[in-house]
């Protein structure tokens, strides 16, 4: 197996390339692939400041280290999610990631700040805990990149991810949904542009190229996500993917080249008709009175914390 | 397990109906949502005479008998496709199937009438099997069609079928064959309308109804497509199923509501643009001098018969 590039001894094999790399060419790839996909979707302009959600895991962390070697001012931020030890372990593998590269990190912790959590959240509304958390982080983002004057929050959802969100809007043809579904969302009044530069790449990329540059990352998954249908679709893909290598990809470049224009006008229309007003908690643009993070906020406000349990057991 | 309609013993339950039926109401059901399916895409008017597409499999078997019961005036037509065994097989299955209920049966056999089968063809174009046979399929139903004055030709397509196929071109986003991806194909000169009434049932549906109303269909599925990307999306969408019931049924029906018409103008304009001629051969309108099942039977013509094979080994 040698390396597609300098034909040394290849580290991996690359099924939808049909093709095999060394470490350092791999590596080079991986941020080759990065830097295409920022141009190609126009993600980022020279001098724009970007805030990186961080997590601790493969993806986040490849990220940051990627858009600093590429040039970019990229800070860092890290939510305190209070998911057990899963959160723990991930606020301490971000914390010194960050701090042996000397890197700046911001933090926001829920249960501290805000005096719940995503298990307690997730229990007081009765739905899925991905609902709470993806709600908080979103305000989150977009309330840190505000503070701290970032035009862009940069995400680290690789093809992997975006594939299976496609397909879950698909099996459901949510046009709202797949009419939304860029690599790029673009600024609006109070809201930083949002950008997904890992789209390019696989999980298995993301992972090798964690494991060749020396990134510590927390592998474990989120213990509240296990068995979400999310999951369920990312394992139905590789299904097809090892049928025919590169379908995953064909699959969401073909959304955004053939299809995603089609359902356009599904797309709600923030700029124009529904009157935006502040939110008189946070003051955030929102269409009611008081906007649906603070409104968690408000329902969660002094419910006893719930212990993180799967199948009726403590996990931590 | 009671029924849901008498409250009787259930001999079924229908996870994505959430309920559970006797044998008789089972039964009713099945002939009710192909009755619904007709009505709801309007595929079939009083007096039309329609010609079913039979195989020996559960679904196109079901499909005629539930067309007599439904009053229409249903004659089958049978295409012997050469494929070993399997072939001979399906063949008696479709004649003691007719006989036993003295229906109208025609015959169509592709080595005796056009001296060639689907595995010689197979060989000779260098293509998938499945490629030359559904063309050799839809080629002789409609020249079936013509020949004995059948308005409509009925296939027994159930859900799985087309959720499957509605997966395969959603995956590659084609935008041409998501157009005409409908229930009904209109008529056009030359060509009957196609109609596939079995579409809100499932293939476990379709293989509890034949055994309950006692249809001796056959059980195996056809050697040449084994391992074929068709089945790998059922597979996947099965796994989906398992997980969300119904997510077949709102993937598929999803797509008629609120996706295909957001495809039409990638549909081919059959009636415009395109001069129409007649197939030098056969007469059947094409737009080229020879219609495609011709230069079939053409680059066929004098191959020696390939055997059946799996894995190097004559199967039968």
């Amino acid at each position: 197996m040698k390396c597609k590039v300098c034909r040394g001894p290849a580290v991996i094999d690359l099924r939808q390339h049909n093709a095999n790399f060394c470490s350092e060419h791999f590596v080079r790839l991986v941020r080759d692939q990065t830097a295409k996909a920022i141009s190609q979707f126009a993600m980022l302009q020279p001098g724009e400041r970007v805030l990186v959600a961080v997590s601790g895991g493969k993806d986040s962390l490849a990220l940051w280290q990627i858009l600093r070697e590429l040039g970019y001012e990229a800070d860092g931020l890290y939510v305190g999610l209070g998911i057990g030890g899963y959160s723990d372990r991930s606020g301490e593998t971000t914390r010194a990631f960050a701090r042996e590269r000397g890197l700046t990190l911001h933090e926001v912790d829920l249960r501290e700040q805000y005096d719940y959590d995503v298990p307690t959240a997730a229990a007081v509304t009765r739905r899925v805990p991905c609902s709470a958390c993806g709600l908080s982080k979103r305000h989150l983002f977009d309330q840190a990149a505000r503070d701290g004057g970032y035009e862009v929050v940069a995400t680290g959802h690789n093809l992997d991810d975006e594939a299976a969100v496609l397909f879950g809007n698909t099996l459901r043809w949510q046009d709202e949904y797949l009419a939304r579904q860029l690599p790029v969302l673009e600024a609006r009044p109070g809201f930083p542009r949002k950008v997904k530069p890992l789209v390019r790449l696989g999980e298995r990329e993301m992972a090798a190229y964690c494991v060749l540059t020396g990134i510590d990352y927390i592998v474990e998954e989120c213990p509240m996500a296990a068995g979400n249908k999310h999951l369920g679709y990312k394992d139905a893909l590789n299904t097809i993917e090892a049928q025919s290598p590169g379908a995953k990809s064909a699959f969401y470049f073909g959304f955004l080249d053939r299809a995603v224009q089609r359902f356009a006008d599904a797309a709600p229309r923030r700029d124009e008709g529904t009157e935006v007003a502040s939110c008189e908690r946070c003051g955030v643009p929102t269409t009611s009175g008081i906007c649906a993070f603070c409104r968690l906020v408000e329902r969660t406000a002094g419910a006893t914390p719930v212990a993180l349990t799967r199948k009726g057991k403590k996990i931590s």
